[in-house]
């Protein structure tokens, strides 16, 4: 009846995925030789690729402190698991691209909506497969680390579950106001590092007695 | 009778090179400026970016799966198995060059059927490189980690030598439909993540007597 | 009362994270083709390049010897640490871009000074990040390695203040004497690795008694 | 008497800048899109970029396994051993611009000359901190790790210690045939690759008694 995989190497594999598409984003923040006329000017004007790319940094940050917590919870992985792990990896790495793309189209009135939406999408998209991520996991407690109770697992699940919800929100915000959503979706990546959870602390021990 | 190299290292070089490689690819996508007036067409003109990234990253993804799959069962390399990994790894890292080449090429009749045949050779390479990297192990049973049994390995080195045949059948398709063919290496790709084993996973284990 | 982390994965994000940004560095160092008619000359003329690339890989270089130490001393991380510390990286992995702009504006007059104080303002900031990170862990008692005494903690926290001030009269210079300014940063990255130390080595025992 | 660095964390920052510059060597190969018109010729025209893809990767794979041999013999790293590494490190990530800039000269006959004489020399830098890196070490017994023996730790050092004589020579060669230089270069790499050497395995044991 299986099949199954240690955790460690899809651990150190996932890490630098992560760690590679997060650092990759700076590449497209770039101020053009043809502006160092003026510039602080030119330094400032460069404001949506540093919106970008903070806004995707906390996002990437964010999926990696909630994956951190799931494959925490994890013994071993199923077949299941790896590729829909490698599913959520693919969805990562593309983002540099959406990201790329609103950075350049921020300031263009007809292009602007378009890359905000889409932005938007490929978040919708990782969210969504984070779910089902999740769900596989939950379906198969013979795979958790005995040291991790269902109900921490939940409770990890319950706080990554709303991001569905907030993106498919902001992705009609971006319908009218693209800029506005922007900050939307900062605002999401920062609600998620702040509501990841490590695992429970033990409460205090007494000092021990001599 | 000699030397021997502990594969703790390996593994973490080698996750690297696979986790890098992987996440450089996004870099050949990208819609450029002057194309923006049309925002959404812009977007879907991509699709042979978005498909030749697809496929390369599954194909990546599989080959990190079967890689795990046999450092899993090594307890040491010798320097030929470490000599035939560096190659391997350096025919994966060379990967994201004919992919990009494939992006630019797939809409231009007298280039893509060029573009489309060399990304297969380079496929067909890799394959057997792994097909020969497999035989190093095998014939060595004495590296083998002791909880892997030879069977596990020839199991796993049988499911991956299909794929030499696949990928010289789909440059043979590539002569002639090249577009259908990029559809043939995704198709041996997504074969590859289903097909890839971990470990055997034990029976499970009757409740333990009280 | 809380939530903490293990700092395996922190570190091996971390690390990755580093090494990219560090080795992403070349990527801004290049001689145009049209120069290559006079090849010597168009190699050493691109030495601002050289200068900026150095001093930014000493720089990170610096400050994940000091990362090391940092984490060293954590035995587990709470979500005020998880957040520092990814605002921290965000800044290093900002840094390739200032890099990039000051060594193209290095020889512009009307630019050059702007690049040098946009550069070292983002040096600013990752001190006093790095600066805030120490402070939430020293007043942490709870979450050190219990190898660690908190007088190590403190020493290495003493040793990493000064260097905002130093980066705030570097800048100030900067206002001056824009190319001198760079060699200051220099100082201090270089100052850094030399000061950044690991756990203190017990004394050398006696040999043991037969 | 100090200080001293548990080597772990240093293995995982180098493992990860030799993983990165190794993997972004083939961003440096690319076929202009305005070439595509005649495809094939454009592909095979492209080989000196693959002739130097090819030569850095082998060299940057030959530092790796005999970085990883360093590393193995030691128990703890001392900081000059850590600054030292450091510039290792900061040479091997150099490397991507000189390989980019030998392709791009190689059939230029005023540049070829210059760039491939530049790459040389920074092989022959990375050789001789190489060789510093060894020396350091073997000054320090002490920091060992107990279970390898001076011996091999020495006889690792005189297997690396040639190769600066080789690229002075082949640095001379370049003035006079650059072309064939590039072919030294390779050769060196492939025997350096062909020479490393992990850790002695223990001879073979008897089949134990049933």
């Amino acid at each position: 009846m299986g099949n199954r995989w240690g955790t460690g190497r899809i651990e150190a594999f996932s890490d630098g995925v992560f760690a590679i598409a997060i650092t990759l984003l700076v590449l497209d923040v770039a101020v053009p030789a043809s502006a160092l006329g003026a510039p602080w000017y030119a330094i400032a004007h460069q404001w949506p690729s540093y919106l970008a790319y903070v806004t995707s940094f906390v996002t990437i940050g964010g999926l990696w402190m909630v994956h951190h917590g799931i494959f925490r919870g994890l013994q071993y992985a199923n077949g299941t698991i790896m590729r829909l792990n490698l599913l959520l990896l693919m969805a990562v790495s593309f983002l540099p691209f959406p990201t790329g793309l609103m950075a350049e189209a921020i300031r263009d009135t007809s292009a602007e909506r378009a890359a905000v939406v889409f932005y938007g999408a490929t978040l919708l998209s990782i969210s969504i497969l984070l779910r089902i991520l999740w769900g596989a996991i939950v379906s198969r407690p013979d795979l958790l680390n005995p040291e991790v109770s269902v109900q921490e697992i939940k409770a990890s699940r319950r706080a990554s579950t709303p991001n569905i919800g907030f993106y498919a929100a902001v992705i009609v915000l971006a319908l009218l106001f693209p800029q506005a959503a922007v900050f939307g979706y900062l605002a999401i990546a920062i609600a998620a590092v702040w509501r990841a959870r490590g695992e429970e602390s033990p409460r205090p021990q007494p000092a021990p007695h001599p």
